[in-house]
């Protein structure tokens, strides 16, 4: 058989920890099982009626690219609708629209970054960050935060240990994906001054910034430090209105050169999708301030549920989060990827079972989330209690097997 | 003011030659002339009303994300096409679905890549493969072809004289974006066997496949090499159906090792849209034959317009090009990019004028295309004997003004 040289690149990039799993989760549906999705972050919430209108008046007879910098509506509608919710004042120049915040995170690490140039980010994180350091030949510098400090920022000690001259950033989620920590503008001033000292940019991924809980405000970098030009904001409409297949993201700075270096990359994969971008703009433009809030507030009661239902199960160790649509449990099992494969493959409870993401994907120092899972409180209340009584009764089984 | 440091690849990454004149295009058009757009592969012709119907039928209340390897009804919609069309046996397994062709280059590229290792094209090129080249580090070897032979392959000592011990794949465009030549199955056996004897990859881009003119067939690698793992097929659904905005391409291969080390990339960007991906799939399914056809004579005869009007101007040297929409002309101009931004901005022949992309931007060699425009030919007949003839007026200005 012929076998010709992939990359090591390639075959350095880390498998996603929240889909490889999946043919199992297809083999559990297949053998008549019931599948909670916890291991994803797809919201079940119905995407806002605006947006399908906006569908519908794409009246073009053509499906022509559109510019390379994002649909101008949308780069409007986008900025006016964060001026209006953050009380701020950015202007639709600012916006390059990219296919979701993925596209967005890898313009940046290739904008920022040489191959061998350094991120700093904070461990465990979103897996996907670590795809994208892999293909671009970033490498990402962990510093470690914990699990009894619901996830907090480590000391500036910490972080300044990890700033070499080959630091061209720091990298935020905020609120974050996987702990569900919501920073606090204390915080982003002393990302902020410890980017200043050091002269690098910061880096905020704010796809989850409306969903805050317990009464909370959104914390934006943009409202924080203004006109920042070390600031970049990655932005997505996937989560906020449940629209993650529609794959429309944003960067966003008020640094010029930044923005016309990221668009020759940008040029050269032409654009991003035409008519999700003239849908995006209209919904952006015409949707209810209603919409976001019941979802928020139907997230925080998911939350709650998720919660105070994985605190009754002996031995699993459970931080509150604050935001995002996220959690990390630690286990009381060996290896929480092994445990996830058996919920799967081997175990049902009253005909389901759960899907749960094995944190140790989310971690650079992997070591530390062998034990531990993410969750995403994505479905009804009623599926999350279900979702976690299979998972509790799981883990009795799994840990009588061993 | 704040300056941080951008990478050598984004300021490297060279800005597209066939956008990087549009201002000048938006100014002429504020001045209140009309512009025939010969710059970009964009057509006018009406995208297939299956298409729009598929959009109409997508009912989900949720867009979810879709899987990372393509919507299966896509994957399998795509392959009975090709299969049907090309009298072939593919299977929907051997599909990626991505983010247009550019995304599968890009993945591509990064798949048979690692950072310094080569591929090699043939010169001149399309312009945007030297911009995924720039952002994944790949070195481009360009082997030279000549407008004297209608752009045909060079010889075989020409093209093994630039493979090296880092040299990964031959990259075809088949038929050709820039210069229209459309490649026979005997130049496809003669480039598949120096990729057999160097132990490379063969890829063809076969975005243009049905665009062949003059009664000739489409001649697909698929056909002339089936089921071979050294070859891998980029395609897409913008230009055959003039889709491009709606950025739904695929990258396919028997090499299943190939596909799911690529996979691991694809699954970091999470998926390509799903309401396109949905909308595609029920197009490939129920489209009528006779869209092609009509549209393919309809490209012939604009060939022939453009073909017979260039020819008119004195010193301009032209080739007759046999596929896909573009031809390459020589001016008889110092500096193309210099004359075409003259066109546009200093210009204007009966309120309007003509956007052509220089060609040195499609060169490795750049000094090969300095005299040289790229010219697409998407544009009614009459519109495109129009755009000449404001061309052919320009030129014996700008040869005044020298």
């Amino acid at each position: 058989m012929v076998r010709i040289k992939l990359s090591n690149r390639a075959k350095n990039t880390p498998p996603s920890p929240i889909r490889k799993l999946a043919h199992l989760a297809n083999q559990a549906k297949r053998a008549g099982n019931h599948v909670y999705y916890l291991n994803i972050g797809q919201p079940d919430i119905d995407s806002p009626e605006e947006f399908f209108e906006g569908l519908r008046l794409f009246k073009n007879k053509v499906v022509a690219y559109d510019q390379s910098q994002g649909n101008e509506g949308l780069c409007r509608a986008w900025s006016k609708y964060i001026n209006k919710t953050l009380q701020i004042e950015t202007n639709s120049e600012q916006f390059l629209i990219t296919v979701g915040a993925s596209e967005a995170l890898v313009f940046l690490f290739m904008t920022c970054c040489d191959p061998g140039d350094e991120v700093i980010i904070f461990d465990p994180t979103y897996a996907n960050y670590l795809g994208f350091a892999a293909i671009t030949g970033v490498n990402l510098a962990p510093v470690l935060s914990n699990m009894a400090e619901n996830f907090a920022l480590p000391g500036r000690a910490e972080i300044e240990e990890k700033i070499t001259n080959r630091t061209r950033a720091i990298l935020l989620c905020n609120p974050n994906n996987p702990t569900g920590t919501a920073y606090s503008e204390e915080d982003l001033k002393f990302l902020l001054d410890i980017c200043e000292e050091h002269n690098i940019f910061l880096i905020v991924d704010e796809t989850y910034r409306e969903f805050v809980y317990d009464e909370a405000k959104p914390v934006s970098i943009l409202r924080v430090a203004p006109n920042n030009r070390r600031v970049i904001v990655v932005d997505s409409l996937s989560k906020r209105f449940s629209l993650c297949g529609a794959r429309i993201g944003c960067l966003l700075t008020c640094n010029e050169e930044f923005l016309a270096t990221t668009l020759h990359i940008a040029q050269a994969r032409l654009a991003a999708p035409t008519i999700e971008q003239f849908a995006s703009a209209y919904m952006l433009e015409h949707i209810n301030d209603n919409y976001l809030e019941s979802v928020r507030n139907e997230f925080q009661s998911r939350r709650d549920a998720l919660y105070y239902a994985l605190k009754a199960i002996p031995n699993v160790l459970v931080h509150k989060p604050k935001g995002a649509f996220y959690t990390v449990v630690r286990l009381p099992v060996d290896n929480a990827e092994n445990f996830a494969a058996y919920l799967l493959s081997k175990f049902s409870y009253r005909d389901s079972t759960t899907f749960i993401a094995p944190a140790a994907g989310f971690y650079i120092h992997r070591s530390e989330g062998v034990q531990m899972a993410r969750l995403a409180y994505v479905l009804k209340k009623e599926e999350i209690v279900k979702a976690i009584e299979a998972l509790a009764a799981g883990l009795e089984h799994y840990q009588r097997l061993q």
